[in-house]
């Protein structure tokens, strides 16, 4: 059962897990100079509570974190309770959801583990733009995609604003890195993955032309440069969107949220 | 030719269009209390440009502004060049995209004629958000939909925020008022199209079930309490993207691209 404990002081040492939220994601004092885990809001609180990652405590005002109390009945850790202006005061910004819960990070799962039962995998390319990281992520979530691999030029899943905009499911789908990059494409082919390429080239087959019932590893590349040529090469098979004339590309999540649904459509 | 006028005064009067952008959505002084239709950098600028907007004018950095030339040769407006220092305080902040255009609003289009010869329409209820209207609105182009409609308690589709994160195209895709609701989706399929309500409700057919090949208008509701019961009541069948278990929905926007993807996969 968690302790709630009520604090009055800002300055309380406790709560500097909470402390500077717009500058928490990168911390020189946390191992590798990223920053806890963090989780705003009560559904995102609940998935960060339902996940792998060991929470250290949560912050919020007495409405949300009773709101937890069915949660917190099986966690061995502190909930601080706190008014939203001594909350506003710790993290520096007024907080509409009013409830953080902050967590370690845990090591990546193993890739072997991973993929060895997985049916679809998407794999990102120098997706560093962290909203669309972070939508990704839901996408993949409500899509069905079992894990995702990140190659070179992708940012942190567990910044923040990633945490956010993923609506907590980049805590439950579960990423690891890919490497070496791009012949872990190679290692995935091995392990009985149809590698494919999303890309707008002209020489790629529409998606609706995949057979379906294949385990995939979807590549994925950022909304502007798109995917390297050495990924493409590296692939089994370029695959697109067929897209109107005139409109370059679809954001990445978008686009990925497209193919999985494509790719999965034996689901019914 | 538009005429390339130096400007270096801020409160210069013919930069009134560009002036306070974060307010100017919504001008008391503008029929209807609404603002111009703003159009930020160089691709959506250009966008505008192309579009059936009346241009008023043109604000930009040199560099910016002479990279449109080749857009500005047929325009019959002027083109105001400043430093960016100005810029920044006539609009009221720093702007990145270093070039806006302003244009007047327009009569939306005939109702008849958008879908007389549409094959796949969008019809909105509630999406209130600007961003989620923008991204609609931008995968609504890049899919092939021919025109959006719009129900009760959508905002405006010309709003800045919404123009911007279209990235131009809501220039582009035709849209209009339906109205009376829910009755003008029975005026919808008098003219030969198939309404289907998208939802998640477990009593829908997945989209995949859907008959390839007919003129589809697919309704849309907004993130949170989706659409209506008399929405859906309206429709001919209800449709839904298979989720995976314990994941709510998806973005409206990208709920869309998934739809207007799988219900135009004849085109390849």
């Amino acid at each position: 059962m968690a302790q709630v404990i009520e604090v009055d002081d800002p300055a309380d040492a406790r709560l500097d897990d909470f402390r500077d939220l717009s500058t928490a994601d990168r911390r020189p004092d946390r191992p590798g100079g990223r920053g806890l885990v963090l989780a705003e809001g009560v559904v995102v609180v609940q998935r960060l509570l339902a996940s792998r990652y060991p929470v250290r405590a949560l912050l919020g005002v007495r409405r949300r974190v009773e709101a937890l109390a069915g949660e917190l009945a099986d966690l061995d850790a502190p909930a601080y309770v706190a008014t939203a202006e001594v909350m506003a005061e710790v993290v520096g910004f007024h907080l509409n959801r009013g409830v953080l819960a902050a967590a370690d990070r845990a090591a990546p799962p193993d890739l072997a583990g991973l993929t060895a039962t997985a049916r679809t995998l998407a794999v990102l390319e120098g997706v560093g733009d962290h909203e669309n990281l972070g939508a990704l992520f839901r996408n993949a979530a409500a899509l069905g995609v079992d894990g995702v691999l990140l190659g070179p030029g992708c940012s942190d899943p567990l910044y923040r604003r990633s945490v956010r905009v993923s609506m907590g499911h980049v805590l439950a789908v579960p990423f690891a890195p890919l490497e070496p990059w791009p012949d872990g494409l190679q290692w995935l082919r091995d392990r009985g993955f149809r590698v494919l390429a999303l890309t707008p080239r002209a020489d790629s087959e529409p998606l609706s032309a995949v057979e379906p019932g294949q385990r995939v590893a979807l590549l994925l590349g950022s909304e502007g440069p798109g995917l390297t040529d050495e990924a493409i090469a590296a692939a089994d098979a370029a695959v697109r969107i067929p897209m109107a004339r005139g409109v370059d590309s679809l954001n990445v999540a978008t686009a990925g949220a497209v193919a999985f649904h494509a790719l999965g459509r034996e689901w019914t």
